[in-house]
């Protein structure tokens, strides 16, 4: 493998899909360099081109181009920031110490196929602000949830802004749940509030956020928020 | 660390806990060594201890034993597999070769976090045979994904019986969605139901089978069939 390969990142909207907000985010605030394909959801050119484009009929998918070789796809959030992480080791996409990268990835696993209630409830949309949900018992344990864990994995990080020190897959996996806590109003204490709002405050969602705001398209929220797969757009 | 840690793992209730299942089987069948403590679901027990042993409040959970150190938890089936993977390199949990390995793990990630319809209409009970279910359109989309996946892979593994050749992780995220096909009846053509076969003919998964079948406890499956977490019991 040439150390550098030519990688496109498949993307769904920037406004809706959180999916592909995570690995977005992990790469970029790495400082990994892709190539950007927006594929907005459920477009005419969505239904002719994600079938030829990823494996699971969802985004986000990576692209590996080498010449003279057929690419390699790594499709799934966690899949592509694990790929990330082991070809790109000198970024420290994951924590260097194997016991607080074993908690890491429990973090992250805990995201990718769970808070199902969180998810449900309330789809990320970037743009949308002041929105009101009932928070029923299954969302509440799941805000509740993450609410501690936010705090618990700060303490033990003594000090950092991070969920384990310095900048990790975890928070990536993580800052699409920043997003949505602020468009519904949910009120966090301390320093899960920090938290959120270090993630919200980064320069590489920043800079997410601003095209998201700049996206025209439109995706009915009730009827796709169905979908729930983790490389699917919630 | 030193390079024999002493292990336990978690699970629930061998006859209804796919998640154990798969965190078990990609241990055992690799001849790691763990000491198993088996928790049943929604138990007064269950109740009483899930708290102390599991961060997220599912099975499974793997422990690490230290000597005059705090024990780690790893809770997530796949972040338990990932751990195993790089605390026994030598067991191969993971295919050698890096491209490869970044298909497994999309592969494993897309059951990690999809394939809902399927969860949710066929939860896992290994004890039970001749179940029928509706096969609505999104059920149908799973087991055509599932059924075109494990061919697809099977292909480019070019003749052995496991996904990517030699056993990896990717099997054991599959395995339950044999038994459950075994279960609701599921009809699968050449190379899938070959595969099928194999992963639920292999020993580790007999000795499981022979242990769920020798379980007493009965779960109420519609009610706990909401609880779709990739370490919650269905």
């Amino acid at each position: 493998m040439p150390s550098n390969p030519r990688l496109t990142l498949l993307i769904a909207n920037k406004n809706y899909s959180s999916w592909s907000l995570r690995a977005w985010f992990a790469l970029h605030s790495a400082g990994i360099e892709v190539e950007e394909r927006r594929l907005p959801l459920f477009t005419e050119r969505w239904y002719e081109e994600i079938g030829g484009l990823s494996p699971s009929g969802l985004a986000p998918v990576l692209t590996v181009h080498r010449d003279g070789a057929q690419p390699l796809r790594v499709w799934d959030s966690l899949a592509i920031c694990e790929y990330a992480a082991e070809t790109f080791p000198e970024r420290r996409l994951w924590p260097a110490d194997p016991d607080r990268r074993a908690v890491a990835r429990s973090v992250s696993a805990q995201m990718h196929s769970g808070f199902m209630a969180l998810r449900q409830a309330m789809p990320m949309n970037c743009r949308a602000t002041g929105r009101r949900v009932e928070i029923g018992d299954a969302l509440a344990r799941d805000i509740d949830r993450i609410t501690a864990l936010w705090t618990g994995c700060r303490e033990r990080a003594s000090g950092g802004p991070w969920l384990f020190g310095a900048l990790s897959i975890a928070d990536a996996m993580y800052l699409p749940v920043a997003s949505r806590f602020a468009t519904y109003g949910v009120e966090l204490g301390g320093a899960a509030s920090e938290y959120a709002a270090a993630l919200l405050a980064h320069p590489s969602f920043r800079e997410w956020q601003r095209a998201a705001e700049a996206e025209t398209e439109i995706v009915e929220e009730d009827e796709a928020g169905a979908v729930v797969a983790s490389s699917s757009p919630w």
